[in-house]
């Protein structure tokens, strides 16, 4: 076969970087493209990031073949990140500790856009639209609306509350979501409040407070029929739950004393909520210091039942599609991870696939397993069903898994 | 900015029409491409289908702009079709009525395959891990199994049941699902059986099957926890229910005589079981022939409430991440659509968004739902916190809206 290369038209020709990209990538002189990342036309559905906790770099993954495709490196620090996906799948935010927001392309694996937008962060949120990124932040307290295409800033809400004495203080921020309709909920640490703000007309956001829901909430979750936002309390033994369902909205206390009867143990890692497992009727938790597994009952917020875990559990997922509940765990039992069948509420396995796990992500309909274990410098890719390692893949220290078809979920 | 061309390689150069479609695209030369369909490097998790009942062809469509990007040509009879995502969202299967599947690629929209494989077909499935695809085929009765890549055949199970008399027959097939393992469930219209096949080992698959389900089932689904399979049953007043978590596997039978108490009426087009919303802890389905839509308990299976609706429903959908179900109607009511609040139980909203309405597919996190308005040659986008259009697109004959997102949930 034979084919005449099509005359180039030269105004086209010179429309950017992206033109050589697509070039690049598909004709294979990739050489000539100096300061062109690679790229490539593809689907965007079974990629991506873990964050390499050590070199502030993300690794670029497809989950269908189970392998790496490049690194990203720039994106500072990195030791507690998270990051959310646009919803056509092309762009990955990550937010950092250090406050900074980067916007990567993950076909050009470049970083588009880069903002230090606070001095202390822990995360952000994608509006249910796409149309708005929101970071939530330490320092200065508050949290930051950006145009998702474009970072630029569209709204600056600080965490403003009432202290002890009357003074105005700001409060650090934690446990956002996004809302259906534009809106985002989130929780005040030193305030003790959630507040959810609309952000319908991004320039004038409305802002609903909802006070002494609790003392210190450190995290929050929302349930995934989108009906509950709960948000765990470290200041006492309970959690704030915020019925979205109900006119007005309340915010009531639930499991309160849910830790109580076990000895108390020092707590060597926060469970993170946001991997909490709803299986039927039932939502599957980490106790806070114990070695146990609380199960809820999402009908009326009380405790039905715990098993006995290895160690402090810190991710508590369930299976897309199954009755499992996977369970990881703080040091010194972090290189376990555990699986409970909710049917029979037992360990069914107990799996020692690395050093060091930080983080898990099942493959969207769940037949995989992500697993980060930081000290082997490896993801460990694991067959739910038959617990087989289907692959490993070098990682410098990896913590965090983010799939993109979190873009298509309600709070994440 | 001057940029010099790069030195073309012309091995690679030579490597087919892929690698000239992103030159094309990208570099503005489409017309130098006789006989290569437009492309686009970008992310796939915003695109869909809508189906053109019409004239056998696909608009393909950007779920965040709003807009129709091309229309795919020449996939046979498409009145009564359905389709399927790779877990890339790169591409879609299309199961035409006649038997065709069809693989479009989206970015190339490019027919990439097509196979005859049935002479009468009713819609497929994709395995959890996005290998295998699967037909179901009123004649010859049976599924068929292929290599979703390739599109090889892999694996041809005929649904063969002993009819009265002792007679070997072939039923049709219905109600084809996705399970987790490489696994599908189906039901035998003929036969009153549900059967599950594993295709772990594609080469050599395993099938379990269920007698004396009910008589005549004729279209089912998988709750979206992933827990039962249930089969509506034409024959008889009431459903079959496997639950899929319980061990050993058994088959029930719940909401018998669910329609009684109501005038009978004739059916105008039967529900498609595929719509089905659960909220909490309630499943919200199609009563056939009542204008009614049942409110069932998940928890025990029976009847827990009824709301009065415009006609005979068709579809009942839950929007994602709210407590509104969305119901679409059966002649001579299917220029309407109503809105339920399930909290109140109530209908909040009538629509009137065109004419011959015939289907309807939320985006995936819910703010907009998009609706096929059949005899308008158009399909309505709508906001669904405010009822507004969002925008109006053309399509011939518009009947089924897939979005890639399907390719993340189990038993889509």
């Amino acid at each position: 076969m034979s084919v005449t290369p099509p005359r180039i038209n030269r105004r086209n020709w010179l429309s950017g970087c992206g033109a050589m990209l697509a070039l690049g990538a598909t004709t294979g002189f990739g050489g000539a493209l100096t300061g062109c990342a690679t790229t490539q036309m593809r689907g965007t559905g079974d990629l991506g990031v873990v964050i390499g906790r050590g070199n502030g770099s993300l690794t670029l993954v497809d989950t269908t073949a189970r392998v790496a495709l490049g690194v990203i490196e720039g994106l500072g620090d990195l030791s507690h990140a998270s990051a959310v996906f646009s919803r056509d799948g092309l762009f990955v935010y990550v937010f950092g500790r250090d406050g900074a927001m980067t916007q990567v392309n993950l076909l050009t694996r470049r970083i588009t856009h880069r903002v230090i937008q606070a001095g202390n962060s822990i995360g952000g949120a994608i509006s249910d639209d796409g149309a708005l990124v929101a970071a939530q932040n330490y320092t200065p307290g508050g949290i930051k609306v950006f145009d998702a295409k474009t970072m630029e800033l569209l709204a600056d809400i600080p965490a403003i509350y009432e202290a002890a004495g009357g003074e105005q203080k700001r409060s650090r921020v934690v446990g956002l979501v996004d809302l259906p309709g534009r809106r985002f909920a989130y929780s005040l640490f030193d305030a003790g409040e959630i507040w959810i703000t609309d952000c319908s007309d991004s320039a004038n956001p409305v802002t609903q407070k909802f006070a002494n829901i609790g003392n210190q909430p450190y995290d929050a979750l929302i349930t995934p029929g989108g009906r509950s936002y709960i948000a765990g309390l470290f200041g006492e033994d309970g959690l704030a739950m915020l019925d979205l369902w109900s006119e007005p909205l309340t915010v009531r206390r639930i499991l309160a004393g849910y830790g109580q009867g076990g000895q108390k143990l020092p707590v060597y890692k926060m469970p993170h909520l946001r991997g909490w497992a709803v299986s039927g009727r039932h939502a599957w938790l980490p106790a806070i210091g114990q070695h146990e597994v609380l199960i809820a009952d999402t009908e009326n917020w009380e405790l039905a039942g715990r098993v006995k875990v290895a160690g402090q559990p810190v991710f508590v997922m369930a299976r897309p599609g199954s009755p499992q509940v996977w369970v990881s765990f703080a040091m010194p039992d972090y290189n376990q991870v555990q699986v409970i069948d909710t049917q029979s509420q037992r360990v069914i396995k107990t799996l020692q696939p690395g050093h060091a796990i930080l983080h898990m992500e099942f493959t969207p309909r769940g037949e995989a397993i992500w697993i980060s274990c930081r000290d082997d410098n490896l993801v460990r890719v694991i067959d739910t069903r038959n617990f087989a390692t289907l692959a490993s893949i070098a990682v410098p220290s990896p913590s965090g898994i983010f799939f993109t078809a979190r873009a298509n979920r309600v709070g994440f």
